[in-house]
């Protein structure tokens, strides 16, 4: 695969695409960024993308132009000669002050990376229960893709060193919110669950597609852990994994034998949306 | 003045201080820092910013070695042409990938860079109260100087709309943290008072030398902002200030009479120190 990658306005080889070390993007993780997966060289879902990183530079106050990315990702997704990719784009404040108050005018550092699909794990996995809780919304805006990477990073390790997928993390009142990488869905019966936005936590754009295609009825809502105790089905889903299905909750013992059956056709109705 | 900054084993002009967009410390601000002052060509309290680097990298589980940093820091000290000065030290889990989980082994990213010493606003200044919590320690560890800027920004920002130096941060219990910067003292008769750590609060190395200085008995505690509404005197504390004068919290009309003269006597103990 050819790697290059898009830096505020050029595409250069991946090894040019360096930043100076003042920017607050590394002094601060001050940014926000998304993930997007291309099918036959199409970013899925890109409005609606767009809509959360435009919404995320307004919370942090980063005046950044997104017009640009839509003509950039199709020639950066050509010129890598992909298919089915992965697309991440970030967007920093920029170069700026060694101090938290912004200085020195609007730069905004973008940034447009490929990579090739990841390829979910062919077996059903494990969560972990994190000993940290998920930052809350009153602390920062989480609903948005912040690049402030350390919460969820802390809760992934965890997970591993666990023999764990991922781990979930719930806020300070113990309500569910989502794993460190992912959203949680839930089947008991013939209803789907699914932690309301409220409980301070990402707004998934593959939660938005399942709450738009899913065959079952979805109910959002506050829900403790224990919540998961009698559930039938429980997936985890992002970009990446689509719809992965978790056969244990392994700290609690708790496990689920419809899993499988449920991320099939969570992962056939959004199949069918990307052929669409 | 020369700009040179230290980048892994190497002391580069600093347009070439540059790191790919594929660190962490760029796409997740997965790493923390230290800023420190530099009088008569020597880091004040290096001992104790080094205590703390070890320790927020340990928290973070990112194995770097912090050995070269003293003999770097004199170089760079030296070929930067520096007296009084301020070094800042980043460190970065380095290139990694896509996702929060780091894989491909260890690899930091070591930074260091000079500025000026920042010449303390000459007037005293007011405060904002933040409608932003601060994130709790049960979800970072944030009594170390992580890369994770956004809340503090945010903070600052919304201080400087208001026409204020800078926004206090309680927790979400309602108990004083910190400012988006640095801790704060304040005095009653003649007591001084301020947070404790478990309030979930940057341990401050100038907090640390005013507990280890000060002329006043110290009570640290858990403390909800109208505490402050019948204090005599009020400082913020941090590097850059050392100790600054708050002549007023501006959303509350609370005025503080005194804390010129605390301030001042905070600077003479701190000057002590730092001349012995």
């Amino acid at each position: 695969m050819k790697q290059h990658v898009y830096l505020n306005g050029h595409i250069v080889p991946q090894s040019e695409a360096r930043i100076p070390v003042a920017d607050r993007g590394f002094r601060f993780g001050d940014g926000v960024f998304e993930t997007i997966a291309v099918y036959n060289r199409v970013p899925y879902q890109w409005d609606l993308h767009m809509e959360r990183l435009k919404a995320g530079l307004h919370a942090l106050d980063i005046p950044a132009d997104v017009t640009p990315l839509q003509g950039a990702a199709h020639a950066l997704i050509s010129i890598n000669e992909l298919n089915d990719a992965t697309l991440r784009i970030a967007i920093s404040r920029g170069v700026g002050s060694q101090g938290y108050l912004p200085t020195g005018g609007a730069n905004p550092t973008v940034v447009m990376e490929t990579a090739d699909r990841i390829t979910p794990p062919a077996t059903p996995e494990s969560l972990w229960v994190s000993k940290w809780e998920k930052p809350s919304p009153k602390a920062l805006p989480v609903e948005y893709k912040l690049a402030q990477g350390v919460n969820s990073s802390l809760a992934r390790m965890e997970a591993a060193g666990h023999g764990c997928l991922d781990s979930i993390l719930c806020n300070a009142r113990g309500e569910i919110c989502e794993t460190s990488s992912a959203n949680l869905f839930w089947k008991k019966g013939d209803m789907l669950y699914t932690p309301a936005l409220e409980c301070g936590l990402l707004a998934g754009t593959t939660r938005a597609a399942i709450l738009r295609l899913s065959p079952y009825a979805i109910e959002e809502g506050a829900y403790v852990l224990d919540t998961l105790a009698d559930a039938d089905a429980l997936v985890v889903t992002n970009t990446h994994w689509q719809a992965m299905p978790i056969v244990e909750i392994k700290p609690n013992g708790w496990n689920f034998a419809e899993s499988e059956a449920l991320a099939d056709a969570l992962r056939n109705v959004l199949a069918n949306d990307i052929a669409s």
